[in-house]
């Protein structure tokens, strides 16, 4: 807010302590005094698509979303009307690094399980006995680390699981990216060289096949809507785990949700879901209890949010006065 | 079973698939021809206490626990009747610190919160705004991380975490142990030098007053039982986290209950709870938004157990025949 005071601009803010009406939104952007908007990615009244474009007035230079991705807004659409797109990649990179990797202990652990035997009071029936309870280890010595995208995120991610892994016997890393660059082995090389163990580009099969800890950390775009399918799921080992902490959609949750009560793979930790927020109790991911979800806090800290926020009315600034934006959507 | 077997000793095993009675327990150890025993932290069948050693045939020589520690074990008594006692340390030390680190980030994030919102099917209700679902940060510049006891596993939680602290800022780190060492400056120049950041052994009201996270990782004795109490969570910050990866009784659960629905503290993380397994579903810590509670899983990862039990037999075998054993209670 005090950004906002000293930039000479003046702000409608949504007066409600609640999401605001697609209505509310719309009528504000017609008006001809509105140069730029600030929204969220988790709001139905937020989506930038062609009505919401249609209903921008023609002074309006800048939508800023309080997230790093973009996948509610149509940016083709945006550019065409001259609008640019502000996001907040970096300052929420290590919050949602550090979810990540308590999302993988939860899951190769079995936490989920654990934390509902004690909640229904069943702790005191459950026989002791060696493995009950428990999941594969971190610091396997021939474990296989994969990521789906390996962006900023996935390094962080990775320098953190670095600290649990084994150092006698170093897990070996592989990713999958968009496209092969002309000088991949340079990069992986690059790659290696900074972690310290190897790191590689595989294809999808091998992804698939090979991991032990598969992490999806990408964009939510056509060519990774659905990449984890029941086709996917059905190459990986029974003992592998999935964490996905980028878009629900790049996960089918019908086929996970197969693949987990076949025992298909052993367990999944999400931090996001498809048609989320509206998840209810009943649930077959909700229900599984080789599946641990909580509501999309990959972000969720104070000085995170803080530091989005900040960054967030910059971009809305910047874009409103036409000055160059600090985070924008090339 | 294959080391038992190449022993040339004859195994007596728990006919059942749930902890046996005290009475069959009590019962073997009478046999003459029984020269030690095998036995768990977790099963009241197994407490070795004046019952149990007066049971004990006099050509029992070693009592091997399945367990890093023997507050189930009346030491004292034990070696009055030249019983010696194994354990296994070290090789668990690495699944519980990452349990650990894992239970630090769960408390820290509202993971708890987080997944009985799923569950309830309440997210879809759940007003999105910048600050809802946020904790603290793990990576806050001027973070005090603090151990209640500082031995290995507390050390290797150490080395986790600074994989999410700010390298810009790292944490003061600071610790309890039973008592200050003449040498004790030294230890712990010793310390800062080998994790890169100040650690120092401080005195109890210290560590109450100035942790933003308090690590319980310490042995189970008179002076440490209750050592978290009503008294000492007073003077934490509101906004601290507590974990008690070690043993229930260290912190004492009424007034714990009481700091957690009061605000006196931000949250706590258990592996251990005092009672336990014997805790009901309407236990003040399980109700509690901001507590998570884990059945004691600390070390329950496969290659653990497995290196667990080796150690355990390893011990009784050595023992039950005069051998030096690997680990042997001093």
């Amino acid at each position: 807010m005090s950004i906002l005071a000293s930039s000479g601009l003046e702000a409608i803010i949504n007066p409600h302590d609640a999401a605001p009406s697609r209505e509310w939104v719309l009528g504000h952007l017609a008006d001809p005094e509105v140069r730029g908007v600030c929204l969220t990615h988790s709001q139905p009244s937020d989506k930038v698509d062609d009505e919401f474009l249609k209903a921008c007035n023609e002074n309006l230079k800048v939508v800023s979303t309080f997230s790093v991705g973009y996948d509610h807004i149509d940016i083709e659409g945006a550019k065409r009307r001259g609008i640019k797109i502000g996001h907040t990649p970096g300052v929420l990179s290590d919050a949602v690094a550090d979810i990540t990797v308590m999302l993988v202990l939860m899951t190769l652990r079995r936490v989920e399980e654990g934390i509902s035997l004690v909640k229904s009071g069943g702790w005191s029936k459950l026989p002791w006995a060696p493995f009950i309870l428990c999941g594969p280890s971190i610091s396997h010595p021939s474990l296989v680390l994969s990521f789906l995208g390996f962006g900023r995120i996935s390094q962080h991610v990775l320098s953190r699981l670095l600290a649990f892994t084994s150092k006698i016997h170093p897990p070996q890393v592989q990713y999958v990216s968009s496209h092969a660059r002309p000088n991949q082995m340079e990069i992986d090389q690059q790659f290696s060289d900074r972690f310290g163990v190897k790191v590689k580009r595989v294809e999808r099969d091998q992804l698939a096949s090979e991991s032990d800890i598969l992490i999806v950390l990408c964009d939510l775009n056509p060519s990774t809507k659905d990449y984890v399918n029941s086709e996917f799921l059905g190459k990986m080992k029974r003992t592998a785990v999935l964490v996905n902490a980028a878009r629900g959609p790049i996960v089918n949750s019908d086929d996970l949700a197969h693949a987990l009560s076949t025992g298909q793979i052993f367990g999944a930790g999400l931090d996001v879901i498809t048609g989320e927020p509206d998840i209810s109790s009943d649930h077959p991911l909700v229900k599984a209890q080789n599946c641990v979800i909580i509501p999309h806090m990959g972000s969720a800290d104070v000085d995170t949010r803080k530091a989005m926020a900040e960054l967030c009315v910059r971009n809305a600034i910047a874009g409103a006065k036409g000055d160059p934006m600090p985070a924008m959507v090339q």
